[in-house]
C-alpha cells in the first residue's frame, strides 16, 4: 500500500513529506542515523493489519508505539531490574526490519530506512509487534499519543525509581517536558516540596500549572544549589563525550547516583496502566500538548521543539 | 582515677601503656588526628559512672561505644535516610568533649586527647551517652566488641542498602573483614550467588567459610569483571584524592552507584538488632575473630592488621 509519509534525505535538512510505498509486515512485524529515513516515535495508532506469527495483536486494536520493545522472552524482560529487551531495545543505527533485515518503505524501488522501530512520521507504518502496546479503546488517541517517551520516563523516574513518599522534597533539574512530567509524579507521589530548577525563568509560570511549588535560578546564587543529601536520579541521554566525575566520600555520604531508562517501564507491560492515569485523572497529560501542527508542516514542529518553545506538539495526520 | 591506657604520642609512633588520669564525665558524657592521644573505637564494656543528664543509661549497663553517634533529636536521627548525626557523627580532628570543649584524660596534667569520642584502648574512658548504644545484658562482650564498625558495615550494606533479594547474585570486591560481612548480610538475604573477587588468591580459603561461593581474580581476565546492570555500592572510606569518573549513559542503563555509612545502621537504635542476629546464631560473628593479645600487645595488633593477617583481633584488657 501506499502512504504519505515525511522522509528525511539528507541529515540536517528538512523532511519532505512523499507518498511512499509500504509493504506488509513480515514474521513477527507491525520496524535507523541512516538516510533516506523516516523519522517519528511519539504516535498512536490503529492496527490495520498483521504478519505471521503475531497473536496478541488483531486488527483494529488501538496502539502505542514504542521507541524500545519488550520482547517478553530475553533475560532482561524476564528480570524485574531491567528494561532494556536484549533484540528490541532501542537502536538508533538500525534501518531495517529485525525478520529479513529489509526495509518495509520504499519509493520508487529505493529503500528508505525506519527509525527507532516505529517511523511514525507515515499515515502507515511496520513494527515489530514487541515495540507495541495494546491500549484501552476508550483512550483518546489524540492525547495518549504523547505517552511513548519523554512524559512516561518523567513521571516513571518519580514513581517507579525516586519512589517518593508522601511528604518528601524534590528538586526538578529543567523544567522541559520530562521534567514537568517528573513534577507531576511527585504531585500524584504527594511530595511536599516541588523544586524547580531552570537557567531561564521564563519556565517557572507554566510550571506552576504541573505542581512545582518553588523555584531555584542557579544564576541567582553563587553556592551550589544542589546540597543534601539525597538521590540524584539521570533522565535523558547524555552527550556522547560527557563525564560525570565525583568524589568516592560523597556516596558514602548518603547521596546515591542512579539513572532510568523510559521511567524504569515496560513498555508493553506497564503502558496500559500509565495510560490508566490519565484516563483516571490522576495524570494531567492535555496540560503537556501546548501545539498542533498540520502533517504538512512536520518540520515546523522541529523548529519549534529547537527553540524550546514547545512541551509537544501533536502532528495531526487528519488535516 | 586511674586506668592502664595505650597512649600514642607521635604519628607513626607505637603506642604506650600508661597509668593515665581519667577524670569523671560531665553532663551528657559517658567522649580525634591529635597527638597525645588514645585510640581504639571498637569495644564492648560496662558503665561505671554518668554524669549529669544522662537518663538513658545507668551504671552497669552493657554497652557498645560507637564512633559515630546519635542524639536522637536532629534533622539527620529524625530522617528515615540519614544516619549521620550533626552533633555526633564521625569527626577524626575533635580530640575533647562535646560539653567543655576539654579532655577527659591526662598524664600527669598533660591533657591526652579522645579519638572517635570512642578511646576505648583504656581500662576506663570517658564518652557522650549518644556514642553508647545499649546492649542485652545477655550478650557476650568479649564476641559483640567487633559489632561497632567495619562488620556491621559490610552487613548493613546488603540488608539495608542493597536489600537483596532471595536468590539474587551478588559480587563483592575485597574480601577483608568488611567484605566477609557483606557476604554473611547476603547469605542471610538466600543470595544464590555469593562471588568473591580480590587481587589476593589467599583470601578464597577462608572465604567460603563465609558463605563465598564462587572467587574471581580479576588479575586472571583481560575483560573488566564488572559488567552488566545492578547496583553498586561503595563501603568504606576511600583516600581523600580518590576521584570516581564515569560515562551518564551507564546510569541511564541500569547501573546505580551509591555507598553506605556504617551499613545505613542508626547506631544506638540499631546495633541492638544487630546483637540479636549475633545471639540468634544468624550472623556467625564468631567467625570474624582470628586472632587475640593482651593489651600490652596493642601494637601487634597494629601490625597484624597492617599485614593484612587478621580479620579481627581482640585485645584483652583481661590478661
Amino acid at each position: 500500500m501506499f502512504a504519505a509519509a515525511a522522509a528525511a534525505w539528507e541529515a540536517g535538512k528538512p523532511s519532505v513529506v512523499e507518498r511512499v510505498e509500504v509493504a506488509p509486515p513480515q514474521g513477527m512485524e507491525t520496524q535507523t542515523p541512516l538516510f533516506p529515513r523516516i523519522f517519528g516515535h511519539e504516535a498512536a495508532g490503529i492496527v490495520e493489519s498483521v504478519g505471521e506469527g503475531v497473536t496478541d495483536l488483531q486488527v483494529g486494536d488501538h496502539v502505542l508505539p514504542v521507541f524500545t520493545g519488550e520482547c517478553g522472552e530475553c533475560a532482561h524482560c524476564k528480570s524485574e531490574e531491567s528494561n532494556l529487551c536484549e533484540p528490541l531495545r532501542i537502536n538508533t543505527d538500525r534501518g531495517v526490519m529485525l525478520d529479513n533485515g529489509k526495509s518495509r518503505f520504499s519509493i520508487n524501488g529505493t529503500p528508505i530506512n525506519h527509525f527507532l522501530g516505529t517511523s511514525t512520521f507515515s499515515e502507515y507504518t511496520v513494527l515489530h509487534s514487541g515495540s507495541l502496546a495494546k491500549l484501552n479503546p476508550k483512550a483518546p488517541l489524540d492525547k495518549v499519543r504523547v505517552l511513548n517517551c519523554g512524559i512516561s520516563t518523567g513521571l516513571g523516574a518519580t514513581l517507579n525509581v525516586a519512589k517518593l513518599k508522601k511528604g518528601s522534597s524534590v528538586a526538578i533539574f529543567g523544567l522541559g517536558a520530562v521534567g514537568l512530567a517528573a513534577a507531576q509524579g511527585a504531585r500524584i507521589s504527594a511530595a511536599s516540596r516541588i523544586i524547580g530548577v531552570d537557567l531561564n525563568p521564563n519556565r517557572f509560570e507554566e510550571a506552576k500549572k504541573f505542581g512545582v511549588t518553588e523555584f531555584v535560578n542557579p544564576k541567582d546564587y553563587d553556592r551550589p544549589v544542589q546540597e543534601g543529601w539525597g538521590v540524584a536520579l539521570l533522565v535523558g541521554v547524555p552527550g556522547k563525550e560527557a563525564v560525570f566525575m565525583t568524589k568516592p566520600i560523597n556516596v558514602l555520604n548518603e547521596r546515591t547516583l542512579t539513572g532510568t531508562f523510559f521511567g524504569n517501564y515496560m513498555p508493553r507491560t506497564d503502558l496500559p496502566s500509565v495510560v490508566e492515569m490519565y484516563m483516571n485523572k490522576k495524570l494531567e497529560l492535555h496540560k503537556f500538548i501546548t501545539h498542533s501542527v498540520p502533517f504538512s508542516d512536520t518540520n515546523k514542529a522541529f523548529d519549534l521543539m529547537v527553540k524550546g518553545e514547545v512541551l509537544r506538539c501533536i502532528i495531526s495526520m487528519e488535516d
